[in-house]
């Protein structure tokens, strides 16, 4: 689909299509379609990444809370959305071994009880072992930043889901 | 349940239990899960109003997004959340004849076209009669005045979802 086929999606179809961009969030593409047409994926984009930034913290936690646990009981279970599910597979952490499995459940239940919310990283851009390694560094970070690195990783998967659903508008690009 | 339990609940349960007490929007409740403890029902009940009532009019349109049409394709598809479910059912939505079926399809499609995004009422205080008459009537209104309608309709469905979920809360204060 290309930027103009999406900007002429009645919200029913803008919100079936994009409204697991950002995980569990359809208000957030939902919000966003009233700023439609977009000039490119870029703008749309930024539309969503403005509409978070202008949440209240609590609202930021909200989407982070959200999120499933990486190779948590969700991936075990089949319960995670296809696009989580295509994501920690693709980082091979449908794979791992019982103790690998175990040390992330120690790991993933720490930072929850020290933070609130899920440990949030975008699975696509790291491999099982950088994701331990990010764990582990980011369970010392101070709330708030660990808030703000959440959040970042929340828009670069955005950015790569936007990505997938706009390939054509991709290629028009190149 | 009552709220002392519901104050103890880790995040990943009070959302899995509360999640869609505003429909398909998860992400209100799983942010006011940083506010608790809560002193009863009416005080999460307030947060989550606060919540709403602090997001930019994008944001509250896109909660009015998030939800079916009354009569609509979800209800025949079998595809409506557990609880818009029972909710339209409950005000004899599943059982009108193909006229009315038609009937309603026609307003709900006028009004989406007029205001961009879907009527929403408060089903369990209405029944079909008075739907209908306050989708025809509401479709007379100003788009500001019925996004305001609307989310007070998205309180009201909030306000019986709580209630049906902290049941033994509401014995306790008889």
């Amino acid at each position: 689909m290309d930027i103009a086929a999406a900007n002429a999606l009645p919200y029913e179809d803008f919100v079936a299509i994009f409204g697991n961009v950002v995980e569990n969030c359809p208000i957030i593409t939902a919000a966003v379609w009233s700023r439609r047409p977009f000039a490119n994926l870029t703008a749309l984009e930024e539309s969503i990444s403005e509409f978070i930034d202008a949440l209240p913290q609590s609202g930021k936690e909200g989407i982070l809370r959200c999120h499933p646990d990486l190779a948590g009981r969700d991936l075990q279970g089949g319960t995670l959305t296809r696009e989580s599910r295509q994501e920690q597979a693709g980082a091979g952490l449908d794979a791992l071994s019982s103790t690998e499995v175990s040390h992330m459940a120690r790991l993933n239940r720490e930072y929850k009880e020290r933070f609130g919310f899920p440990f949030v990283i975008c699975a696509r851009m790291n491999d099982k072992e950088t994701m331990v390694r990010q764990l582990s560094e980011r369970l010392g970070n101070e709330h708030a930043v660990e808030r703000g690195r959440g959040i970042e990783e929340v828009k670069k998967i955005c950015h790569l889901r936007l990505q997938g659903l706009l390939l054509t508008d991709t290629r028009n690009k190149l």
